[in-house]
């Protein structure tokens, strides 16, 4: 019987009792994959103006260079470096996803860990061990409150983030079970982040201080300084305050069996996950039958409500609005073959014969179509009709990216940063981080030459 | 008609349109004393372990020397010292409090700016305006959802501490509207700390982390980080996330016109306030009659009901557990004449003569004894009877703490860590601060000669 009235206790015994060797090899793989998805979103974020308004204002306090701002190559101490990348990983909207609780994983734990990595020698293989304990501690704390705590208005990845990345550094600092404890409580009591922020900077400001904050409660943890045994489960703890809904089981069942991070995903377009059927469905017959803007007449989609009342927007004008536009998204996809961050430039958006060809989709809200699901219909100038039902759009649990669409995915983001090369060093950098003897290594490989 | 719709930027506008004659001079007297209060509590917490801990968890990661530890003098980067002032100044429970909504409202607040004074040059009229909008901002949000956000187990003093906060470094900063209310917005995002957490260092934490990240949120709206524009009101925005209760007229009504640190108390002693009137009334019947613990026959208390339930400890042996002891704590009165820091040491707990004296306290809850209130009757060993009946203990509203017994609980407070002749330069400066014609030189006053 577990003791639901120590299930802060719990979670940190697990942690600082896992061995690297309790976890499957299969565990490790997908590990490898979420990371090389998050070092491919944190160094093409890099280029994103928020990453430039948070370094003119918080350098002038910043300590001294332990770290380094991926992509940039600026260097500053370890708990600005782990705010910096968390900002940049999701600021696209490009990072991985839990779909049991819409959190992104990665962001949070990923952003702490590398920059302690670069502050004390870890391997690859303890790098790795770690950043799946943070990621099973942010997904089961977030399974515990979901959906009641999201749909309170809470932003689910910075307020499940700060515990795992608490947990993350303080499996790192090698924690005793009290002061792990303590660290999952200093953590509680800064979680934080609100929906509201969605479409503001502050989004992705949400994971990067989740990254700083539970990076930090583990260092204060580490001297001492106290906090509730009970940061979690009190009356008054982090589930009861911020969520109606509160189910133990989800965080100890199983624990140590079960891996949160084997349920991951990762977006191959650059928009909400709600137009991706429709993409691929677009891309699939583009490569199938070599079609250009030209051959095409008319895309008749039919599609899950969802797809209107959220990217329903027929002459989107800048980029950002690009996102919300199946239409665009779309034309897009026949055009490039791809709907990466430079399909949703304002060059991108306002070229003619993507808006030629937009004015030529219709999409319509169909029973039965589900979230995952879309029906195309592309009929051609010379009056052929191509018919695709996509079941499980790419990306989903059902049909994953593979590793060669997720390196593709890395070097769209990279290029612009790293070079072709450089984006080709980083592939093989994250794919044998794991059996590195020194983690930080890979900084070297996420940085222009 | 208050669109309320818009009550962040109605907050917004008004902390940018304020200028320093708008307020009247009552209220700069109060905010001194409110200043004077907070200065002494932060040098006088400075000896706590807290901070020790805290020195040495984050130091390593700390930026340039800008600004001061008060009580210490380790010289930090601004961010940190004003997490760190803001720990001092609430460690002993001894700040300032704010009665409508139990907010201590100078920590979260005093703490950011006078670490900002030491980086910009800045007048003591600037900074006691800047800090009674912050805290005006604080306490009306506080008042716009208390007390159910408090009930539901927010540490109000931190989720509505980091609005004040932003307020005040913002107005310092001279954002504009737009700045001021995505400002906010930040600190929005950021409003955070448990009730979980009493008892341990992460209370303190609190005022300390709400004051380093408002601030540190002005920073961010300063390079136009964009966040939402209504961050407080929003469906998904502060108020309706963190509460049931939301009454935005609570913000808007008379701003400008009333001002909540016109209300704004100080404890005399440092404990709960709900055993105030028992030592007061200890304190008063010891002064008028010259008396001793050898005089003491019996104490006979009559209290509210809470006095027991929160501090019926009969036997503490620690001096944390004494400010959990009615019986400790009348025992202290009798024989020091006041319940400070000094009064809540484990020396001064296990002092015999004060055990000895415990014993003959007695305390029953009795219906008709208000919160503020206290029945006391001492028998003395000659076989006097003196009774006193308290109406408003010291320190509440209706019989604040006079500007002398103000400098005299700083005096206890900073003697051990400035001397004597210390604490008294510490008053003159704080006492004239207003007139500075650079507010940071006051920080010279409050370390170690």
């Amino acid at each position: 019987m577990t003791d639901h009235s120590a299930v802060t206790k719990t979670l940190a015994e697990f942690v600082v009792n896992s061995r690297p060797g309790d976890i499957p090899e299969a565990v490790y793989t997908e590990a490898t994959r979420s990371f090389l998805n998050w070092i491919g979103c944190a160094v093409g974020g890099s280029i994103h103006p928020a990453l430039d308004r948070a370094l003119t204002a918080l350098m002038p306090f910043a300590g001294p260079a332990q770290a380094t701002v991926l992509g940039r190559g600026v260097r500053t101490d370890m708990l600005h470096t782990a705010l910096l990348n968390g900002i940049t990983s999701h600021v696209f909207d490009f990072d991985d996803t839990h779909l049991k609780t819409i959190i992104h994983p990665a962001g949070p734990i990923a952003s702490g860990l590398l920059a302690m990595a670069e502050t004390r020698k870890i391997t690859g293989r303890e790098f790795m061990h770690a950043f799946i304990l943070g990621v099973e501690v942010e997904c089961r704390i977030g399974n515990s409150v979901y959906p009641e705590h999201y749909d309170r208005g809470w932003h689910i990845t910075g307020t499940a983030g700060v515990f795992g990345a608490a947990a993350a550094a303080g499996k790192i600092l090698g924690l005793s079970v009290q002061q792990m404890t303590w660290a999952l409580g200093i953590a509680a009591t800064q979680s934080s982040g609100l929906r509201e922020m969605f479409g503001t900077m502050c989004k992705s400001f949400h994971p990067g201080r989740a990254a700083q904050n539970g990076t930090m409660a583990a260092y204060l943890a580490a001297q001492d300084f106290t906090s509730s045994d009970r940061g979690i489960e009190a009356p008054r703890g982090f589930a009861n305050v911020a969520s109606t809904k509160f189910d133990p089981k989800e965080i100890t069942e199983n624990l140590g069996k079960t891996w949160e991070i084997a349920l991951n995903t990762y977006k191959p377009f650059a928009c909400g996950i709600v137009i991706h059927p429709a993409i691929d469905g677009c891309v699939q017959l583009r490569n199938a039958h070599g079609l250009k803007a030209a051959d095409v007449a008319s895309i008749a989609l039919k599609v899950h409500p969802l797809v209107l009342e959220l990217t329903g927007k027929t002459a989107p004008r800048t980029g950002l609005e690009g996102k919300f536009s199946v239409y665009h998204s779309c034309a897009a996809a026949i055009v490039h073959g791809r709907c990466g961050e430079h399909e949703y430039s304002d060059e991108c958006v306002t070229d003619p014969v993507i808006v030629g060809l937009r004015g030529k989709v219709t999409a319509v809200a169909t029973p039965g179509i589900h979230e995952h699901q879309v029906d195309v219909v592309l009929t051609t100038t010379d009056g052929k009709v191509h018919h695709l039902f996509v079941e499980h759009a790419i990306g989903s649990l059902g049909r994953p990216m593979t590793d060669a669409e997720l390196d593709a995915k890395l070097t769209d983001l990279c290029d612009p940063v790293l070079g072709a090369a450089g984006s080709a060093r980083l592939i093989v950098a994250a794919r044998s981080l794991i059996d590195s003897d020194d983690a930080s290594r890979i900084v070297a490989a996420a940085i222009p030459a």
